[in-house]
């Protein structure tokens, strides 16, 4: 009997290759002959470039960036274990966790250190690039990204303008031969479940420019900023991106990739279980467990146990959820062919309790689950006694 | 596919029928279709009447008894749906319930009002009775219970004793041809747990006479006392109570149906679990569902969980319990061919919040438990999807 471990974090507690040993271990217990294959996973979000490191056995490269706000930071992409494969996330170089609360700018921060972390990799020889754009601090239409792939983009007076969304305003022609050539030999798959529009009131500065500490008067001088980068965009190109269904992902990078990179958006967790072949691996299996920390009526868009699920249905597997709390709504992953979900709490406790001792709770559900699965496999070996 | 749900309550929150309805309302959303069958149990202790009655269709007859204290007390006993078998809980009319903490007198206490009880069921033409001993205020030897059937028992001089463990000392003899005649007759179930002697250590008044509210000195006179009315016991009867194992169960009532009464004692699960024919109820039974509030290494000592496992081995049926608690030790169940146990938590929260809203938590666990169980049912009707 084949069972496939493919949990996500359990966030604050123990991060998916953790809570991957903790339920492979209930699956021993419960079952010492079956065949377990743990595939921590993640939803493309904030951890993704560990997961899928470590599930290909690839490497890291950490190297020094221009940091949001100007500064140097250390950032990190990974090479997947194919060694043709970089996985890089933007957050590493241009994140929000990389600004203080007291210096959010989200009128200067620049994508730049992004587009060195790519280039690094490009002149590592590398072609093929998942990058996943959750958590940054900027605003920029991905225009430092771009500029750190050398092209060239003028002001009135024709003077390069400088980093940040507060910049683009100022925009008036941009030359895209000026762009690195090699990325036109690349291929890159976007991973992002934002669907937000470039512009307007959906667009990425009226939906992502609060969080990131833009005023009501910033928003509005970014999203006509970003109007104006749009209608530059538009002019040169041919490429229209105002109102394009992910443009607006990032501060509006996902919009700079689609306008001048080779790339593919597609949601995050397809991006992952893609990577980490999930649809190979789950081949024969007999009960895939997968999890997260919380499970609810959110959990359908775009998250680890959903994307898992469904894959899972697609061959017939069935499906068993653990998770730390299970929430109102989380009964619609029956939908996706999950035939148990099950809250890893044992009794009345505090979320501190539990927090402390997910990796014993997980354990002990998993090796439940488990037993009541295979039980009738355990009847043939002599009854239903252990 | 036949559903045998049978729980115990869950103290605090649900009596055991309103538990049974809860799971029920689980397995029937997942899996409309089930032939679910409704059997609240219980393990011999508090609430079993109203249990055997409900689940019988039974009724129930109230009268005023003698309580403990010699004062008068409203009490109960059931009549089982066969309209032949009274089911007696002693508590009834001689609990330590009726006492407030502050009139505790184990000396005094007397199981008169048990007698009366079980004599007014004989007066209406019953002869099978269940009697139910625990929770019981005295330590009288069940002397008052034999005295409710007009045994005449004497001290030194020849006068009749009065009530309660305080007066067994003074027992000089005793008549066992005063003794009610009708009750030979009879056939007595003790449904009792407690395996301890009358007298001693492990005795009555030593292991109970604390809860009851005997002082240390009480304890080594209730103890002589007893002591000697096992010696008037055994000269009178030939029958040695003085270390006969569950002689000591109640007060010491026990040994009195021991030696006076047509009796045979078994654990309180067996005996409810017989009184509701859960053999012949579980007769081509798929799955049981039982639970308790809470279930852990204690569960195993003649528990409802325990004993419902139990007898679902022994027909390979597989059992599923569900609790508000899965304490430690629980584990020691699958040994009873449980297939899962499963607290009905489904996050982090207090006790208080558990017991308000132990209806839904439990209706919801019964169906993820349902679901996982008859997935493969399911699929046939149509793939994994709900």
């Amino acid at each position: 009997m084949k069972v496939v471990i493919a949990p996500d974090s359990f966030k604050g507690s123990l991060n998916a290759i953790e809570v991957a040993e903790s339920i492979e271990r209930g699956v021993r217990r419960a079952y010492p002959e079956a065949d377990t294959l743990k595939l921590p996973v993640g939803d493309g979000g904030e951890g993704t470039m560990d997961v899928l490191v470590a599930a290909t056995g690839g490497e890291i490269r950490t190297l020094e960036v221009t940091g949001p706000l100007g500064n140097s930071v250390e950032a990190s992409y990974g090479i997947m274990g194919d060694r043709e494969t970089c996985v890089i996330e933007m957050a590493s170089a241009s994140g929000l966790h990389l600004v203080s609360p007291d210096n959010m700018d989200v009128l200067k921060a620049t994508s730049y250190g992004t587009g060195e972390l790519i280039r690094h990799a490009l002149d590592e020889g590398f072609s093929c690039f998942v990058i996943c754009i959750g958590g940054s601090a900027t605003n920029d239409g991905g225009v430092g990204m771009l500029q750190a792939f050398g092209m060239k983009i003028y002001d009135e007076q024709n003077s390069e303008i400088g980093f940040g969304g507060g910049e683009l305003h100022r925009v008036k022609t941009l030359d895209p031969s000026t762009l690195d050539h090699r990325i036109s030999g690349c291929s890159f798959i976007i991973a992002s479940d934002v669907q937000n529009p470039l512009i307007g009131p959906e667009g990425a500065s009226h939906i992502f420019g609060p969080q990131k500490g833009a005023t009501e008067a910033d928003v509005a001088a970014l999203d006509k900023g970003m109007s104006n980068w749009a209608d530059c965009v538009l002019k040169t190109t041919g490429v229209k991106l105002h109102d394009r269904r992910g443009a607006g992902a990032a501060g509006g990078i996902g919009g700079a990739f689609q306008a001048f990179f080779p790339s593919d958006l597609q949601s995050g967790i397809d991006v992952v279980l893609d990577q980490i072949k999930l649809d190979a691996q789950l081949e024969s299996a007999d009960l895939v467990i997968t999890g997260e920390g919380r499970v609810d009526h959110q959990t359908i868009f775009g998250k680890t146990p959903m994307g898992v699920a469904q894959r899972a249905q697609r061959l017939d597997i069935p499906t068993v959820i653990v998770a730390g709390s299970v929430g109102e709504g989380a009964d619609i992953l029956h939908d996706l062919g999950v035939i148990g979900i099950h809250s890893i709490i044992n009794e009345p406790m505090t979320l501190e309790q539990a927090m402390e001792n997910t990796s014993r709770l997980l354990e002990n559900t998993a090796f439940q689950v488990t037993r009541s699965h295979f039980y009738k496999e355990t009847v043939e070996k002599g009854g239903l006694h252990v």
